[in-house]
């Protein structure tokens, strides 16, 4: 069940450390110039390398297999595949038998009878964000001129990000962290009452991304601690401008004409380099668990174009509803 | 779009204060017994005529008009139908020319072109939350040994609830709620990776109650303040155990063996007694608007059986799934 | 299962001799004229009392519960309902230990455990297609100006229908018969290449008509024995006019200017007056069965408004992905 | 709109002369045994290269992209990859202004307003059938011991096949054939009433083959000149075996626990050499159009294995329902 959209459709696909990750992009229309340099920015910013991500280097270079003829879109499916190259599995080798405290090693072992590839994760991997952020770039040409843009507003609680990532590193400990996503420009009226609300597409899309664990529009959990007579957004004029926006942009479950503004909180990385204690498939004792291999102690810091691609995927969709 | 669901699919429909609201059920097995008492007692807790709902009085008799033979299921749709009955709908004739801030007034008259039926929110009105609550009393019998349970845990942010709804109907305000739901017994292994994780297709459903402004899962916000080393849990045997919860029962967007939490930010009532501004869609100004008409200090008090059903939907779907 | 489409969705329910049978229709847009009268042409047509159709009288009133206001579709999801009245339930009692040939007796019994609803059919009766037509009266309106017309062309393989079905008639026998769907004026393009071809869906929808056994667009089987030279159609003109029309309006699974053109073979009433033999539940072996009840010498009589309803349910979908 | 299947649900994308054709299957579960091998028999038979198929050589190498790990399949999705590799696609440089009779090249290019990849057919190219032959062998893994078979019955009408199409290759025209299928071993119940109806679903499926223009179930047509009493299968025993076949296997929508038989009408190939009229896009006249390329003299021969995936596909995914 790795698809997701009514019109604007995306099916992922791939492993960590198998041939390649990709996804397939239904309901496009023609005529939208693509080219893979197009996705290179936003790769850029989802790539590992920084200060506190991994220092894994991967090339992810996106090819377009289909869909595409002389720059522009066709209408038929888009197939966008990222092929695998600096893989390394030995790092993963014990994780069947120990299984990681967070990750999905026992889940998927047990769930898929043994028969899952689980080399780094496998299909339940972090790089299947890869595809995700693909699927972004082309859904931001979809909703142009929605803009949409995310970022890490604080990590492990605090808002000097680059100190308390440091800190985290430094302990071989990981963080988590606080992204936030706005979208401007976008109409009233996309979305729909009770199940296919703007938040209920969304949300269902931002906990497709691993590591989130919560998402709040406008007041969000705020508001579970405030009053009537403080929280409605009176409406300003005939575009549905409101004075305050404590709706998020989001009323009924449509756009209301204001900006549209959510968060999601991160957890912190699974992967730490501190030993913990794990339940060993092989020897049925708890056991202590040293992960190695490559990882990123603030995960937060490379989701927010992850989030952004999930929003106009999502928005993406709605649009072509309407 | 007002269906949800791949295997056990639920379809709504209706009004207000037109003829009635309902529910039509696909999927569900034959031989699950089924009468229209069973759907009592939780219609019971989502009637408003306690102390801060509204004083209406509604019926909300169910009728089975189909997939039901000799108190069973058959195997063939399921439909519910609530006929309207205590309609008093010029409490609601002025609201189409100044819209109730909070409300979907606006957007719904805007979106569909002034079709909508306005009366008493239309289409959009909470009082579809009927139909996911019929939904849920079915999907409880097919999730069965899994208990869903959910309940209010604060009121305007306080644990005092009776006595924060009390003033807050003294001074004609609302106050929005926090509502935790949790369900034992689940297998691991329920869900999918990506888009139909455990968390994407309840967040999918939450988000269509309408007033939930946010979601969140085990440790939730929280994780984002925290470290990876109090965050994991670690696994405690060959069930998947953990000594901790905050992953709230899902790794990898998989059930892992342990309770479910989740917690729902529930804003405020929108109608309050107190006057508010509001743009007059007939004069194009600010006017002051005084809602009369029957309404919830807190609605969050009426909420818990509506994301138990919803809950138990999506249960009822993944375990389908399996 | 019981619904089909992408934006213009159906959802049916109901049985022969429970409460009644209905459809949900979601994806409607606002502002469509539609009041109960609306129905009555159609259902006229699908109506038994006709020679060579069931003597049984039913009244067939249908209710709209929900989705329109002050006489225009509203957005919301339209629901209309049809209550079963004139009920003789004794006439079946046999079939559940003596299955009738031809009918969905004994697979539906072995299929739900026992548990269907077996009166007249239950929720396999041809009585759904009371919710199809019901179904293809708003999607004609949707499809304006494209006009949907089917008729019985043959019945018994003759073509003076009359009087086969009056020969029929008098030995207690039934006869099968050819219906043609014609639909003009559809715009080149709708529909896609594969799954969602325009004769996928029809195709689709028409083998959910009971008693269908096979359906043909164009030149249909007759292709089979063609050469290409004489098949192809010479396209005309810019508006894709084709000289002949052996691809019945479909090329490449679009819409290509020209008349839709299918036909569709409905096999002979399986419930005959003349004893047959079969298979007794009850004592295990082959015994005779006399079918009682009120039934059609040639249902294929009552076919065609059926046929159109799906023809036109298909393409306002198909318009609505435009 | 590119996909197909509730649970066991395929993707395909690709086209005729871009970088390659493919096809993602998802939901499939683990532990199957799958290797690239293992599509090459079902491959060769779509092959062309016999008399009265097109003289290119295709390699049509599989290459499985995801959703195996060691031999077996892992519950992840499935992507099968067919590289483009012996293109020539000056051969339909000039299909653009003179649109080839029976093709899609005119339809393709007023939907998508010129932005298609017309090379070859491009997306609309019967080269997209490589993609359900792949996902036809996983398939019929699926559903073992179901058999699932198909052949040629006749070409042109004839049934000299061999001397039918060597005819109509001397006179440089093409053949229509009749194929049918068979599948045995299937139990009693598999579909659904109405929409999901065994006819349904591979009438759906069937009519996304290029070429079909018909289709019919057991007896079919011929169904239309019968009556009852002729007609009706008495059941025998209580597997439901009856002694005709005239539902073709299917009752009420559901498999009837007898042998599936349906049969398709494939019409001549549209690419002919003799010289044909046709509409000049480019001069707005009738023009003569002689279409060099390599095709073939009767599609038909190459159908039987795209029919029995097509089929198998339906069925895998019907079985999985249950």
């Amino acid at each position: 069940m790795n698809s997701f959209g009514r019109i604007f459709r995306i099916h992922i696909f791939g492993e960590s450390h198998g041939k390649g990750v990709g996804v397939t992009l239904d309901g496009c229309p023609p005529g939208i110039p693509l080219a893979e340099e197009d996705f290179l920015p936003d790769l850029e910013r989802r790539k590992p390398g920084a200060k506190g991500t991994t220092p894994r280097k991967e090339e992810d270079l996106p090819g377009i297999i289909s869909g595409c003829f002389r720059g522009y879109t066709t209408g038929a499916p888009i197939t966008i595949l990222f092929r695998n190259t600096n893989i390394k599995s030995s790092d993963y080798d014990n994780l069947v038998k120990t299984p990681r405290p967070g990750h999905s090693d026992f889940v998927a072992w047990k769930r898929f009878q043994g028969f899952n590839d689980h080399r780094g994760g496998g299909h339940f991997s972090g790089r299947l964000t890869l595809a995700l952020v693909a699927a972004g770039v082309v859904a931001k040409k979809l909703v142009n001129p929605v803009a949409v843009q995310a970022r890490l507003i604080k990590a492990g609680g605090r808002e000097d990000i680059e100190k308390a990532v440091e800190e985290a590193l430094d302990a071989g400990d990981s963080l988590g962290g606080l992204v936030e996503c706005r979208a401007g420009n976008i109409p009233l009226g996309w979305g729909e009452p009770f199940f296919d609300s703007v938040e209920s597409v969304i949300s269902h899309l931002a906990f497709a991304v691993p590591a989130i664990k919560g998402i709040e529009f406008g007041s969000g959990f705020a508001s579970a601690t405030m009053k009537g007579s403080e929280h409605n957004d009176p409406i300003q004029d005939d575009t549905g401008r409101t004075a305050s926006n404590n709706a998020g942009g989001v009323t009924g479950g449509l756009t209301n004409g204001n900006e549209l503004v959510f968060r999601v909180a991160v957890k912190p990385t699974s992967s730490i380099s501190i030993a913990q204690k794990t339940y060993s498939v092989e020897t049925g004792k708890m056991e202590t668990l040293e992960v190695k291999g490559r990882h990123d102690a603030c995960i937060a810091l490379r989701v927010p174009v992850v989030i952004e691609a999930i929003a106009a995927v999502a928005l993406a969709d709605l649009k072509m509803l309407q």
